[in-house]
């Protein structure tokens, strides 16, 4: 185990957030499904959002994924994702680093959204917009991530403000999570948790994110 | 060489902005000179900026250097810092991971943009705010990083707005590389360009930035 003492190590991958559903798909990731067989289609809700800011490519930039996720409401009572946020929404799922989002990447991360803003909402329970550093600790637990004490405490020190932590950078901080657990498992053929990185591959799979 | 057909390899480390100065200290970054051996004097004009919101710990945050970066009018006639700029500048020094800078990384920031906003000026010749993608890539090219088009383009996509990049980007672009190569660096002891992750360590640094 390349991990002693941390738990089952690497993320687990097959974790997931409770009551997200079905678990690791094929190809797919921590429990959320992928859609990469499916269509657009005019029934589909999210259609309606995505087409209204998509425009003639049929993808999204990081202004116009924004635009989308603020009238969809998504973020409820909460402040409207930052475009950093939204930046970083793209870089996880951009795998050909264009920049932009697709339909079906749009759906796999509307899932995920959902899944992490239905947990958000279940620790603050004073609906003040805000979670606490234990808590934040904790649904990282519940997401399956096995990481040191010290990790756990950079990660929560880098998305507080004020000691306590915002839905949007409680998003970010799930995206940027899962996005590099992608990155580094992709080139961890052996999935040992262990990876040799060249300089330039490591650089532009963390810049990107 | 770990980098056939992409120069000098690794980021150099002893490349520099143009003008900044002297060459690599012994413990210093890419040219930047370090200052761990100064301290603070009433007569430092940096002193002023840093006391008036540093309180009683000496250290600032992500919110008060924010505050002090735009007290002091580095920005210019450019927009201020963004707050997520802001808490990426803390994590580049922040190798401790508190989540916190010190009057002495506080000067050692202030002289690297000092340097990439004079590299800015230069390239931004109509004074637009903004600047072009080629200019970011000649400009990561003047710093000493030799890195793959791939990876100069996916960083140059990430860090622009409706194809051109604003001041504020530019110098998150900047921390970031500076910071995530000093990351790898640390870990790459036969400096080969080429570094052994294992999964905890790697998230721990590249989460924080």
């Amino acid at each position: 185990m390349a991990y002693p003492g941390y738990g089952g190590g690497f993320g687990n991958f097959s974790g997931q957030m409770p009551g997200t559903g079905p678990p690791v798909l094929p190809g797919g990731y921590s429990g959320y499904p992928t859609y990469v067989n499916s269509y657009p289609s005019a029934g589909d809700p999210m259609w309606t959002y995505f087409t209204a800011v998509a425009g003639q490519d049929g993808e999204v930039d990081a202004e116009e994924l924004q635009k989308c996720l603020t009238q969809s409401g998504i973020s409820g009572t909460y402040s409207p994702f930052s475009l950093e946020t939204c930046r970083i929404m793209i870089a996880m799922l951009d795998r050909n680093y264009t920049g932009k989002m697709g339909f079906n990447e749009f759906k796999e991360l509307w899932t995920a959204l959902n899944a992490w803003k239905q947990h958000f909402i279940t620790i603050d329970q004073d609906r003040s917009g805000t979670v606490e550093h234990h808590e934040l600790n904790q649904a990282i637990a519940a997401m399956g991530y096995r990481l040191s004490p010290q990790t756990l405490a950079a990660i929560v020190k880098r998305y507080s403000k004020n000691g306590r932590i915002f839905f949007d950078d409680y998003v970010a901080c799930c995206v940027k999570l899962r996005a590099l657990t992608d990155f580094f498992q992709r080139r961890d053929h052996l999935q040992q948790g262990v990876v040799n990185f060249i300089y330039d591959d490591f650089l532009q799979g963390t810049m990107s994110i």
